[in-house]
């Protein structure tokens, strides 16, 4: 007997007859006792054709005013189905009722397609779970400060479920999706990959900022900062089965260090394709250098990821970053017209067939040597490492995207990712 | 230079290509110096759409949680065909600003699939005027005082475009749609019928709720409350037609008398198909007869029309009435099983292949013997009359549906509407 929020992603909402299934699921959880808050996605295929219309009309130049209306316009996806949702509730005999996210209220910022969640009003949800409602909330979507309908950007339906729990300190957020769990890999890439009963919040963090696509990041973020239980599961079981089993599936992310004491030192392999690299050579080494570089990247909307600056020699180095691979030819094109000749450096070069693969683990913390492993092993399959970068819990390297199935597969094998976990 | 309310309907909004024409010819508006406020419908079968969804996922008993979740559903329609039509203005370099109906707001009743407007706010509207934008409104939709999303019921996007150029105070409410005009009578039954340059309110009133489909009547009884000048006109003319002549096409409702005076007796042939005839005979005439054989319908969510109560004899009278023929049958079984054993009434009987048709005009106030040349002109077809009901400025026959066209032929010819109209 819990509060328990569920998000459904919208594969799971793709048709009324896959609606009324979820319908039928979320019936079973407050048969046994939960209050349930719902949180669906729109209804598959249905945010990308909304966002074609609006392509077709749209002006040269997209300012903030066009997309206040492309908000506007995608939000009627998953309004319109968590009122789909709220009927098939009904029609399973449990009183149900749907909200945009204006009516909770969920305030955000007034980023329209990226809004950051401020504040999640639990009153109206509370009184009727109270009551005993089942409550279906829009994800995706707010509301800013002067009443403009705001979007959290793409798997933005993650968030805020997340948000929602964490507002009214819900049991957990299972995140039901189209995937069974959260894998040691891309079971796509390596056969061996194995689901993880749980992996720590960090863990998870760089696994979705590195690549893996299961969980939005910001979701992931939401979690960490407000302590909220969340499960990914899957919602192609079928929906009557047995409650406990499935309420004890997926994989759990947690926030205990200690259960993961005895786990493997590196928990996951993450990698992400359709990366591109690119160097500014003999540039003169002094303060400021990095900003004026990365400054003017920034300012064309281009995100950086791994960043690399060279031991200075003669008094000039090298500085190299990877950027988006749709970016590059336009990044390219940006730093030799305005840096280059600023800056007086030598030259700019880049290589857009690379990739990243990373190395995920909470144990890499008390444990030295992962990282001259994750190298020693690339090195025996004879895969060169162009860039390295590092944190607490994660090793990346950039290599030649030709590597990446076997640099994943051999860092699978060289770490016991494919072993189940000892006791 | 003026404030004008545009409101296009589902066909004139149904494709990204239909909704450029409109950009382009609100645009045009713009440019002539004139402050633009747009109200449109959602794309043509956009709500039939949604409306089906709900309707392969609605329980048994449609109760008003149900309805709730139907009117959250159907807005969405509207509120995507507003953004949409804010981007392609935007796309014609005019700063354009789409509002849901809570977000001006629009209040209503809280009266799911048939609210009413109870006020509309014009902070938000009149500020963006001032400051230079064109304001979409979605049609239909409002929200209730507990915050609830509530729609008008069909045809209801007129109603708001009445409603916002009421609140507005605007100049004109220019009612863009699929015809020209509001003719005669239907010029697909007759081909001489003529498109009225002008036509009084309460005219235009008896002509909506008699069957003429051109306006929703709770608009025109809106635009008659609150003296909102309405023109009726075509959205299918050429974006780029002249505007002073557009501004002065279709058919303008009017509320001056005095414009009337020339005017033709009967302005026009209106006449609604699909009706039923229903008598209860032999019913003892006493007082509270009416009540309860209307107020058993009534109960059963049937909408009569006309109402005759024949004179008595020994004590006995008869009580007619029409249904629409979707209720008849319905009709026929209540009033068996419920009110003929009460009533101690002799029997039910009832005909469903029936029509009205009706003779419009404000000049029957001070022109005697129209209703006797209506009867006259019917007599001489050889049409029988089963039922008459009249008002101050109409009078409907009820007749064999088979006569339909031949009656509105005829009245048509001998009302001289085929002719123009003296100066």
């Amino acid at each position: 007997m819990g509060l328990i929020v569920q998000k459904y992603g919208g594969t799971s909402m793709g048709s009324t007859e896959r609606i009324a299934q979820v319908a039928k699921r979320v019936a079973k959880w407050v048969r046994a006792g939960h209050q349930v808050v719902v949180v669906p996605s729109a209804m598959s295929g249905e945010t990308n054709r909304l966002l074609a219309l609006a392509k077709e009309l749209a002006p040269g130049k997209l300012t903030q005013d066009y997309f206040r209306e492309q908000d506007m316009l995608a939000a009627t996806g998953e309004q319109a189905s968590s009122a789909l949702l709220a009927i098939a509730l009904q029609a399973e005999g449990l009183p149900a009722v749907s909200y945009a996210g204006w009516q909770v209220p969920i305030r955000t910022s007034n980023a329209y397609t990226k809004a950051r969640i401020d504040s999640i009003d639990d009153a109206r949800v509370r009184a009727d779970l109270d009551a005993g409602k089942v409550v279906i909330i829009t994800g995706f979507q707010g509301v800013d400060e002067g009443g403009n309908i705001t979007t959290l950007g793409r798997g933005g339906s993650d968030t805020s479920a997340v948000a929602v729990a964490a507002a009214l300190k819900a049991d957990e957020a299972l995140i039901f999706t189209d995937v069974d769990g959260v894998y040691t890999t891309d079971p796509r890439i390596v056969p061996e990959a194995r689901r993880q009963n749980t992996i720590s919040f960090e863990e998870m963090l760089e696994m979705a900022s590195l690549g893996s696509k299961v969980l939005q990041i910001r979701s992931v973020e939401f979690a960490g900062k407000y302590k909220v239980p969340m499960r990914v599961l899957s919602s192609f079981t079928p929906w009557d089965i047995d409650i406990n089993e499935e309420a004890k599936s997926g994989t759990l992310i947690t926030f205990e260090e200690d259960e993961h004491m005895e786990k493997a030192v590196v928990s996951g392999i993450a990698f992400a394709r359709d990366e591109a690299k690119i160097s500014v050579l003999g540039v003169p080494d002094k303060p400021g250098i990095a900003y004026q570089i990365l400054g003017a990247v920034a300012d064309a909307n281009v995100e950086v990821d791994v960043i690399i600056q060279n031991v200075s020699k003669d008094g000039k180095t090298d500085f190299s970053f990877t950027v988006n691979r749709g970016d590059y030819a336009k990044t390219i094109d940006l730093l030799k017209d305005k840096i280059l000749p600023a800056l007086g450096a030598a030259d700019v070069i880049g290589d857009p067939k690379i990739c990243k693969v990373s190395i995920v683990g909470i144990g890499m913390r008390s444990h030295v040597g992962v990282a001259s492993k994750m190298f020693r092993v690339l090195s025996e399959e004879g895969i060169n490492i162009m860039m390295i970068s590092t944190s607490e819990i994660k090793t990346s390297v950039v290599i030649d995207e030709k590597y990446m199935e076997l640099a994943v597969r051999a860092l699978h094998r060289a770490f016991d990712l494919d072993q189940p976990v000892a006791a």
